[in-house]
Order: C-alpha cells, then sequence, then structure tokens
C-alpha cells in the first residue's frame, strides 16, 4: 500500500512514497516514507528519506505521533511554564515583542504522569515494541527486535520528544544507518527566522537525521518554535546558550535554576535532544593550559569559566540527577557534550580530553539510571592515526553508547574547505563505530553557514556517512553503489543523475560541456570524448567474452577467446563502434 | 642567501624565496625555493612551493637544470626524429598547421651516450649524490643520503627527463612528502591550447606536484610542447593514447612500431614519466567479464580490445624490455598503468585487479634491470574497508616500488562530489604508503575539468596529501597544523588567511558575513557572535592559570586555581571582557 506526500523531491524521477513497514498489535502496519527512484529500464530503486519538509511553514506540520503518544496514556496535558519575553531575549523585552511571533497551533504541554517513566529506553527494557521501533525498523530495513534489543541495551536512541509529534522516528546507534546532523541557527552577528527556517528545510531535503538549532542571537525562543513545528526530524539545542542570554550574557550569573528553567521551556516545546557540559569538571580545566588552542566549544568554556569564576563544581555535574529526572519526563535524550575536545590536531586525544571522556562514561550510566537516552560527543581536530582510538575507548567506557563526532578534521590547514578535512576524519571515524556524524561547513572557523553552505555540509556528510555504512558491510549499503554503476556502465546517464546523492549537480556538470538532449544517452562524455571512452571499449570486450567463461578452464577460457576474436575482426575489426563513454578517472 | 623569483604568490603575505640548500662538491649549495608567509607577530614560516610559474607562456621557463646534465657529460645532442604533421593529429593534417605553433626556443634533443646510463636510479646506486638529490633534500628538508639510498632501493624516484630541463626536482617515495598528480589535457569535445596552458599554471600555482598532459584530441604534440616549456615540475603522459591518433583511433591497428614512434617523439620533447599498459595480460581480459563497470582506464581498455582482436600478447609487455631501453637513455621514468583497476566500489581487490598487480610487481623488476625509474599505480574505487590492503600488497609485491592511486573513492553514489569521496580514499592510502595522489576533480564522470575544477582537485588533494604526512608523523608535518591553529588561537586572522592552504577562499568566506577591516582583529567571527566564542572565553581562562600549572600536583593547581578564581572576580566577573572568536565546531 504506497501513496504519495506532500514534499517535493529533488528530481523529476523521484517521488516519495509511503511503504508498509511491520504491524502492530492490531494488525496495521506503520508507513514510512521513502524516495523512490524510477529508473529508465522500468526498475525502480528505494532509498532511505525523511518524508518532510513539505509544510506550509506558517501551518506546520501534522503531529505524526500524536495518536501514538496518546495510545500510552502514560502522560498528561498542563499548563507548563508560563512563557515570558525575555525567553527571546533582550532585543525582544526591549521591543516588547519577538521579532515574528508563531501564529500556528500551539498545543498544550505533554508530560510523564506521576511516577511513569515515557522514553523509549524505558519501554524497550520493559519488552514493549512501539510504533516508533517498527518505524525505525522499517526505514531501516531490520527486525524491529534489532531495533529493541539496541535501545534496551542502551546502544541506540530513538530522540523523540512527546512534544514534537510532527518528528518521524528515526534511529542513531553502530548497527544501523550512519547518520548525519547538520547545524544551524543565528548568531548575534547574522541571520532572521526566515532564514533559519529555510536552512531547516534545505538541510532535511539533502538528508540530514536530525538538526541542531544552536541560535546564540535574537528571538531563540520564537526561532525555535518556528523551526520545531515544522521540523520532521529530531532537533537538539545545548540550553547553556539560551540560559546565557537570560543572564545577560554574563556566564558568572548562571545559575542552575537558571538553567533548569531554560530545559523545561525546551522540553515543552518539543525539543528532542540536548546537549549538555557536565563532564567539565573544575579539575578538568588545568589539563587545558598547556594546548595549542585551549577550550574550542562554547559550552564547554563556558562552563570552565563558570567553575574558574566559582571555584565550585560545574552545576550541570552537581545537579545531574535532577536534569535527568526531567529529561525522562519527556523523553528527551541526553547528547553528552566534549566540552574539552581539541580545537587542533596538536590537541587531539590529550589528557583533559580523556579525562572528560571518562566523566561521560560515568554520566551515561547515572542518565540510565533515570532511563533517559543517551548519545556521547567527540571530536574535533584529530589526525588520521589517532581517530580509531577515539571511538574505540568511548566504545569502551560508554559500554557501547552511541557516539556522535564533529568531523573529525585530519588537519587544520585548509579553512574553506573544512567539510572535506572532516570529511576525511568523518568516514573514518564512522566506519569504526560513531553512529552520527555532526556536519562540518565551508564556513567553519570563518563565519556562519548560508543555505548553500548547509547543503554542502549535509553532502559532503551524507557521502561520508554511506561510505562507512559500505566499509562497515551494512546490509544493503552498497546496493545503492551497484545500481549507480550500473547505469554508469550502461550508459543510462539520466538514471546516473537520478541515482545521484545530488541530481541537481551531477546533471548540471554533465550539461556544462554536453548540454543537448542527446548527449543523455549518448556512449561518452566531454571527460574522454567519443573515442576513448573505457566503458565503451570495455563493453565490447564484454559483449564479444560473454558471461559464459565464468568457471571456465584457463584453457577453455582461451579457446574461447581466440574464437571471439576471430568473429570480432569480422565484425569490424574495431572497438569503436559508435563512439566511447564515461570513464571512471584517467588515465 | 635568499632572493626573490618572479612567480606570482598567491596572497600578499606569501613571497617566494631561494633558500640554500646542502653544498656541491665545490661547495656551491643548491637553492631551492620557499614560499614564505609572513606573519603579522614578526614571524615568518616556510612552505614547501614550486618556484615556477613565473613564465611567459610564449617564452617558457629557463632551463634549470641545463648545466648539471651537460656537467655529467655523459648524454649527447642529435638530430632527433623528423617531426610530421600527423603528431598533431588529422585535423592538423587537414589544415597543413597546429593550430598555435610553439615559437619560443626549440632545443637540440639530448639521449645517453652509447653504453651510457643516465638515470637518477643508476647514480644512485653507483653512490653518486647528483645535485638534483641535493636539490629534492633541501625541498624535503631531510639528509641527502636518505634521498639517495631510497632512489638507489627503487623505493622513491625523480622523474627527470634531459630534454626538460625546466623542471624543479622533486621526489616520489614513502619516505617523503606525499605529492599530488594533477590531469589536464583535451579531449576530442572541447578545450584549446591556450586553456590548457592555463590549466597546468593554477595547477602548478596551487601545489601539484605533476602534471599529467592526457590529451585525446586535436593537436597532441603542440598542445604537449606549450605545456612542458612552461612546466617547473614533471609532466607524465600515456603515450598510448597518441599513438592511437596515429592510427587513426582504430586500435586494432596499432602497432610496437607506432607505439616506439610515439615514445621517442615524447622522449625528446622532455616528458618526465610515462605510463604504460604493459600489465593488462591477455589472460587477464576474461577475469573482467563478470565486473560490475568492466575496464574502466582507457589505456586498460585499448589494450584489452587489442589483445582480443589479435588473440596476441599485449606489444606493451612483448616489447617491454625495448621499451626500458628507450627510456632510460632520457632518464624518463615508468608509471606501470593499471588498466584493470576497479571503477566501481563492487569491483575492487578482485581477481583481475590483483592479477594485473602481479605483472606489474615483475615488470617492476625488469625495468629496475635497465636502471629505469619505476612507479606503480593504483586504483579507483575501493571501499574504505579495502584499502589499506591495496598499498599493502603492493608494497609487498613491488619491492617497495612508490605506489600513485587515483583517489580511491570510497563510494560511488556520488558523482559531482567525487573530489570528496576520493580524497576520503586519498587520505587513507596515503597514510598506509601511497607515494603520490592523482587527483580527481569534482567533474569525474560527467565532463572535462575546467580551471576552477582544476583548482578544486589540487586544493583538495593537497589537504589530503597533508593529513597523511601528519598521520604519518613526517618530520615536520605538524608544524604546520600548529602555526595555523596558534594564529587561530591568538585571533590573528591575517595570519590564518596566509597560512591557509587556500588564503584567498578562505580571506573571502570570512569576509561574507564580516567584510570590515577591523573584523580582522576582532576576537570573534559572524559563526559565534562576540559572546559565544569559546576561545576568547578560553584564553580568560588559561590567562588566569598561566602555564605555572604545568607539572604542579593536583593540590597545588587546585590551590592556584582558588587564588585564580577570586582574582578573576575581582578583575570584573566575566569572560566576556571584549567579545568572542573563532570557534572550532559547534556545539
Amino acid at each position: 500500500m504506497t501513496g504519495p506526500t506532500t514534499s517535493q523531491p529533488v528530481h523529476p524521477a523521484h517521488s516519495r512514497v509511503l511503504v508498509d513497514g511491520p504491524p502492530g498489535p492490531d494488525g496495521t502496519p506503520v508507513r514510512v516514507p521513502v524516495t523512490r527512484v524510477a529508473l529508465t529500464n522500468g526498475e525502480t530503486f528505494d532509498r532511505y528519506t525523511t518524508a518532510g519538509p513539505g509544510s506550509d511553514p506558517e501551518v506546520g506540520l501534522p503531529p505524526l505521533r500524536a495518536a501514538w503518544i496518546a495510545a500510552r496514556g502514560d502522560t498528561e496535558e498542563y499548563a507548563g511554564r508560563a512563557a515570558r519575553l525575555s525567553d527571546d531575549g533582550r532585543a525582544a523585552v526591549r521591543r516588547g515583542e519577538a521579532s515574528a511571533a508563531w501564529r500556528g497551533e500551539r498545543r498544550t504541554p505533554r508530560r510523564a504522569l506521576p511516577g511513569r517513566r515515557v522514553t523509549q529506553l524505558h519501554y524497550a527494557r520493559a519488552g514493549v515494541v512501539t510504533p516508533e521501533m517498527r518505524y525505525v525498523a522499517a526505514r531501516e530495513g531490520c527486525d524491529v527486535e534489532l531495533v529493541r534489543s539496541e535501545v534496551a541495551a542502551g546502544r541506540a536512541i530513538i530522540p523523540l520528544n512527546v512534544n514534537h509529534p510532527e518528528a518521524e522516528p528515526m534511529i542513531i546507534g553502530r548497527r544501523f544507518l550512519v547518520k548525519v546532523n547538520a547545524n544551524i541557527g543565528n548568531s548575534a552577528v547574522t541571520s532572521s527566522i526566515a532564514e533559519e527556517v529555510d536552512k531547516l528545510t534545505h538541510a532535511v531535503t539533502w538528508g540530514a537525521d536530525t538538526v541542531m538549532d544552536l541560535s546564540t542571537g535574537d528571538d531563540i525562543h520564537t526561532t525555535r518554535e518556528w523551526i520545531l513545528r515544522n521540523a520532521p526530524v529530531p532537533i537538539g539545542t545545548v540550553p547553556i546558550y539560551q540560559a546565557l542570554e537570560k543572564v545577560d550574557g554574563e556566564a558568572d550569573r548562571l545559575t542552575w535554576e537558571v538553567f533548569r528553567d531554560t530545559v523545561v521551556e525546551q522540553c515543552e516545546q518539543g525539543v528532542d535532544y540536548m546537549t549538555v557540559h557536565a563532564g567539565v569538571l573544575l579539575r578538568h580545566v588545568p589539563l587545558t593550559a598547556e594546548r595549542v588552542t585551549g577550550i574550542v566549544s562554547r559550552g564547554g568554556s563556558i562552563m570552565a569559566g563558570w567553575c574558574l569564576a566559582h571555584h565550585r563544581e560545574n552545576f550541570l555535574f552537581e545537579h545531574y540527577d535532577e536534569l535527568c529526572a526531567i529529561l525522562a519526563s519527556y523523553d528527551v535524550s541526553i547528547s553528552l557534550g566534549d566540552g574539552l575536545r581539541p580545537g587542533s590536531v596538536a590537541d587531539a586525544n590529550d589528557a583533559a580530553q580523556l579525562a572528560e571522556l571518562r566523566t561521560l562514561a560515568d554520566l551515561t550510566t547515572r542518565a540510565w539510571e533515570h532511563d533517559v537516552q543517551v548519545m556521547v560527543e567527540g571530536p574535533g581536530h584529530v589526525p588520521l592515526d589517532l581517530v580509531e582510538e577515539n571511538v574505540r575507548l568511548q566504545q569502551e567506557w560508554c559500554h557501547g553508547a552511541p557516539f556522535y563526532t564533529l568531523g573529525p578534521l585530519a588537519t587544520d590547514v585548509a579553512p574553506g574547505y573544512d567539510h572535506i578535512t572532516s570529511a576525511i576524519g568523518a568516514a573514518t571515524i564512522a566506519m569504526h563505530g560513531t553512529a552520527m556524524l555532526c556536519y562540518v561547513t565551508p564556513k567553519e572557523h570563518l563565519g556562519l553557514p548560508d543555505r548553500d553552505d548547509v547543503k554542502t555540509g549535509v553532502i559532503t556528510y551524507k557521502l561520508s556517512a554511506h561510505a562507512a555504512d559500505v566499509a562497515k558491510g551494512h546490509p544493503g549499503a552498497r546496493a545503492w553503489d551497484d545500481a549507480l554503476s550500473t547505469a554508469r556502465f550502461e550508459f543510462r546517464w539520466r538514471d546516473q543523475f537520478a541515482l545521484s546523492l545530488d541530481p541537481v549537480t551531477a546533471e548540471a556538470f554533465h550539461d556544462e560541456t554536453l548540454p543537448a538532449e542527446a548527449a543523455k544517452t549518448a556512449h561518452f562524455c566531454s571527460m574522454c570524448g567519443p573515442k576513448f571512452c573505457s566503458m565503451r571499449i570495455s563493453q565490447d570486450v564484454r559483449d564479444r567474452f560473454g558471461s559464459g567463461t565464468e568457471g571456465a578452464s584457463a584453457g577453455e577460457a582461451e579457446a574461447g577467446m581466440r574464437a571471439k576474436a576471430a568473429e570480432f575482426l569480422e565484425l569490424g575489426g574495431t572497438v569503436y563502434v559508435d563512439g566511447g563513454a564515461s570513464s571512471v578517472g584517467s588515465p
């Protein structure tokens, strides 16, 4: 049973269709979106996809999961925290309003009934298979028991706040497809709400699996509202950024109470996972003194500054259990921030980084005691020879909790190309077991990414993630490569474009030199021209051998080849029957 | 002793200067170019560089090595092969002239005196340290004996034709900096001589260590003449392409005689290394029958077609010793083409590829018997988990001869981004011992690269090569990262740009959001804005600790920290003194 959705595919040969997943207890299957690629040879190829975006930004997405959440009967609606103008920062207070108030539906917030735990980890541990788990299994093409057991073991998370029913369930764990997060969000210097919603749409269109709203400028609350209501993917945040705004940017005035208030505000809005820098301990800070680049995590540096100013232990660490109890009520996942990650290859895998990782391992276990889902963040900048150690130690120390890394960048020398230097590290670390990659855009270290940078970052990271899936031998991953390469070898240019990660760019590059329609079926391209197309020649060779030599002895093959050689000369004596084709590289 | 050269640096803080290398027997040092980066703190940083291009294309470069070659007294000038219009293809014959005849100086060709061997391998084996070796040692910052011994062992090559005296010596070997080759050249469908010379200049400007002219269209001979006379880097070719033109593109009419004539023509012009597909044997061809993408090397497919048509063994294999004898007379290096490399991840490390590699190992040894320098070409398309095996087998089987790989691409699904998919494989294979990487541009599989694609390909591969140098712990490699990261941490924006692999792009990206001059010294950028700059905060933390805690006990450190905390609050109680700075990623 399939049917179209309202979202916009990126290529005419693409359609978004819903396919049936595993049936629930009542026999009704979950239905999950795929991107179906129609090939010119009559076949189709289905790709993992997020159905959204397809929303009118002013209205938002429909609440896909609302009925599932309600049916469990373990949550309640409640009045919620009263909104304050200061939630949108000092500029909003001055103006008396946010820049572009959200005018779509406002749902009453929902939380766990007293004494109930409503996290996917709780259900999984109890042996309950939720619709979310069935949805995920259908998307991943795996058994639903694999999903349940990996979530139950803490080796995978399904980040889904009960107040973000618009989100399509997805899973982050090393046994599943490697995921990609895209960071968006304004800063004090640049950007508007509309631009951020546009970046969200663009990120999801090109394949981002989650999006983090890292806004630090004006209108933080309202920007997030627009993003959440239009987000078909889980949304992550770093609540300390907004908390800092609430104390006028003076880090030493931060308190647990201000932070808690911000966390509750964001839980009620629907944030699915939150980065918490609870592992930056007072005793770790001196370990950064001799580094080349000190502390490069915003949250890490804020908490280090606070610890220093007060000479007290990090309040996020001290109130960690209280924090977990709050998050458990909404099924908000924790992303344990690596506030002391290396910001240069010189600082990789140093004492500060590893001391914090030890603390993050303890915090992982403590979150699990509250049935809170956890992933652990990782670097940063790491030379290639030290990459594997990062994921090995994290997996060992943190009991297999999903690893979520920023790159890492394999060298510091290429600002402007840091999507590439980090894609190298990202593919490598994902191959060794990182579950989700946080993208890096070409603007890293230089400025705030615009929508084009967002696309470049997402595409670059999707290819890194897929390269890792292929290297891991993930079931079915290579089928995509094989489909595209077969299309290439058979000169099905339109199919090669349609199967590309970015069909728009692939087709545009081809058409720069050979724009004519005829070139879409030609047995060559401008790279080698008609006579030097290796694939064309190779096909001739194959035609003359056939596949009949498979399993033949060397003698038989040679005899067959001799016969074929004679026949070949008879047929015209040249391998260039009507031109050449797309070669993989030269010479 | 240093002095300026005439070439054009890419940034105002860059200058090309000549620095003294090891002295020769007469006490005169060789002088090698470096790019000297002048930093705003008064320091300088020298980067490996090629002095050229700095030539007037109509005139060409001065013959840097002419005196060294002459001084050895083991070569002679001779009349040389008579030029023919057909050297420039059928179109030139029709027109009666090449499109843009070379009007600069034409030197008389030079070759070894009868009975003499004039290759760097011959000299190295004889214990002779040449000026070329001293030049290379100075560029690499290593001992000249390392250069001589690695060349003598066949583990490194210095590709330098006696007829290309314009080239600055460089070395390809796993003990040295990883090198990058850029492919240029026209095809039957597009491009002109002027465009190709422009691509050469662009490639060298951005750091290409060698350039291959893979032209397959009109004016092959003349295009190559312009390129060679303006090339300060070794030039490689694939002679079979031109040989095929000489037989009107009919592969079955190819003969050893036509090929030999082409090789001599190119040896006399000054080509420094030639790709020869002598490892595509008759018995290997059936091994490709079941592949997803057959044979994707142009040269490989041409030779496979020839073998099939004639049912005879590859004439390049049969006449290999005669070929080596010719190449030895000019010190032209062989690049053993991997005609059966995989063109899709499905075909990686298969029987066809490995059978050919076994043959290339034998051909390596046979070339060494002629004192001919050899490198071995490698793939292609390889999933990340199979990359290391490629270089391990090649190094074992080919007795450590330098490996020269095209990428490899880690996935097939991203046409339009194949510079990135291949940079991932390239950095990985180089870390494991590949000596030179052949770049892949964004146009791979889609069309002929233009000058912008050439730059993107070179920059992408330079960063991959450098990432590998850092991962290998190559002496001095990380100093560049450290210099840039230190500049970043100290908010020396201009230095960060100047030290970048591509200063132009880095500065342009920064200026897109903060173009004002003041932003060049600001302690933040648009990415995080002034308040959220982790590096700024981190510097405050450091200022208050100082470096005095190094080696202090935990107790001492804590006491010091307590004192600092008090002082910090006294000084204003906020870490945001005057803003933030460039953070390495978020959150």
